[in-house]
């Protein structure tokens, strides 16, 4: 029985998503909470994008595999139903910098990670000291100098598509680096940040930090619009280009397909990234 | 030569507004840093609204009074205006859950507590587990059960206006409890959140949570909405009225007339109430 979690946290406090030994990470608590609440000695989980350290998520999604019996058996004699009663406990359990908004029984044929179609990420940035904002400081970064939207938009036009963003990964042994960049784009939302819309069908290692740090480079005037663009296509790191912060990314959104073509999605995926690939942001 | 400052910050780490004998308070922290940057041995401010031990603000007030030669001796040799400088230097020396948006010479009797009109406060609830969000845990309560809007909005219209609000106040030996509410209603935000605005001239101690407690009682069934009417027209502390949590307050703006009206207002508003009675949150 697969059971498929949605989960939000301030990874603030983490070492990012996989478990380390010794290291406060998101896998690690929500694997000791589930083994706790569950009663097992071991409940592995999957996620759909392995953030770094600091990076947060609204909406990581993860899998689990639980026989029936252990599902029923936390539930106790709740009066709801066994995946709503494990929400709860999982809920009391887990401190307050991470929490489980949704619990279900998965489609068949669902994987986290590899049934995913899409993966969206926002980095948001204050650039102006009027707009830092103390109560966002832990999510938002703050740089000192204003940043031309209509520019970053124009360099990101560059990007979209299929391409080998080697550019802008941290390259990892027999992993390709090969990825659909669905959406970059910049906004200033209503406060007046620079927001960055980030969406790919998977990203590797470091990619939307070094995407987003190519895009500072060109809204702070330093490159010229098409630059962005010629990096990629040389297909190495360029010293130019800077991976930001970790705090100002949140993983927002996994998108899944209809559940009758779940299992055909994780096949193809499986297919074109290695296991090795997936790690996100 | 008097200064106007906005600020804005993170509650979660101060023991309110207001100095207090070796406590992290916002004004210690800040008169702190004025007396550093400006080389004096103590620079009083006054602010617009002395928040409770963890309430936020993101539109905070406060003015000061400076020797013209203290600020330019702050300056220094900086290329850019002294007040500009001053507010570089202040968020250079404050820790990062205070900052200082805004540095300006104020108009000519302005007086950042006594000229204000009035004083617009947010209280954000999370009712709903899967609105839960750790990211905005510093500033959005998380309750249980679900509120029902309208009847809290039917509520609030009954208290809206000039009144005796000492039901809702912590009483203080002679100050006053009458005020005009101006604003008191729920939305829904783009999140699903339930959201209060909270306009008035001024509140007085413990006001805005004791109001927003009393429309949780209704929002959640416990009370009819005309009980908030009745609990103001009795004029006295009713237990059904819970303060609510300091931590889903923020003090989002305060507003000011036009320069020429700066004097008068504080003048009336001297006269309407006692120097004691402007606590605010």
């Amino acid at each position: 029985m697969r059971l498929r979690l949605d989960l939000a946290y301030d990874g603030t406090e983490f070492h990012g998503w996989a478990t380390q030994p010794s290291l406060r990470t998101v896998q690690g608590l929500l694997e000791g909470a589930l083994a706790q609440v569950l009663r097992l000695e071991a409940v592995p989980v999957t996620c759909a994008g392995r953030t770094d350290t600091g990076v947060h998520a609204r909406g990581q999604v993860v899998h689990l595999d639980v026989e029936p019996e252990s599902l029923a058996g936390a539930a106790g004699r709740s009066p709801v139903p066994p995946v709503d009663a494990l929400l709860r406990r999982l809920n009391g359990v887990l401190p307050d910098d991470v929490r489980v908004r949704a619990a279900r029984v998965a489609a068949d044929g669902f994987d986290a990670r590899f049934s995913a179609v899409w993966r969206r990420y926002a980095y948001r940035i204050a650039d102006d000291p009027a707009l830092v904002d103390p109560l966002a400081r832990r999510t938002v970064l703050a740089w000192p100098r204003r940043l031309d939207v209509d520019a970053m938009n124009a360099a990101a036009a560059g990007l979209l598509g299929e391409h080998d963003f080697a550019a802008f990964c941290k390259r990892r042994e027999g992993a390709t680096t090969v990825r659909t960049l669905l959406d970059l784009r910049w906004d200033r939302d209503p406060a007046g940040l620079a927001v960055a819309t980030v969406r790919a069908d998977a990203f590797c290692h470091h990619m939307v930090r070094a995407l987003v740090g190519a895009m500072v480079a060109v809204g702070e005037g330093r490159r010229p619009p098409g630059w962005a663009a010629e990096v990629l296509a040389r297909g190495v790191r360029d010293a130019g280009v800077t991976v930001v912060p970790a705090h100002g990314l949140t993983l927002e959104e996994v998108a899944y397909p209809d559940d009758a073509d779940l299992a055909a999605q994780a096949l193809a995926a499986r297919r074109l990234r290695s296991p090795a690939g997936a790690h996100d942001g």
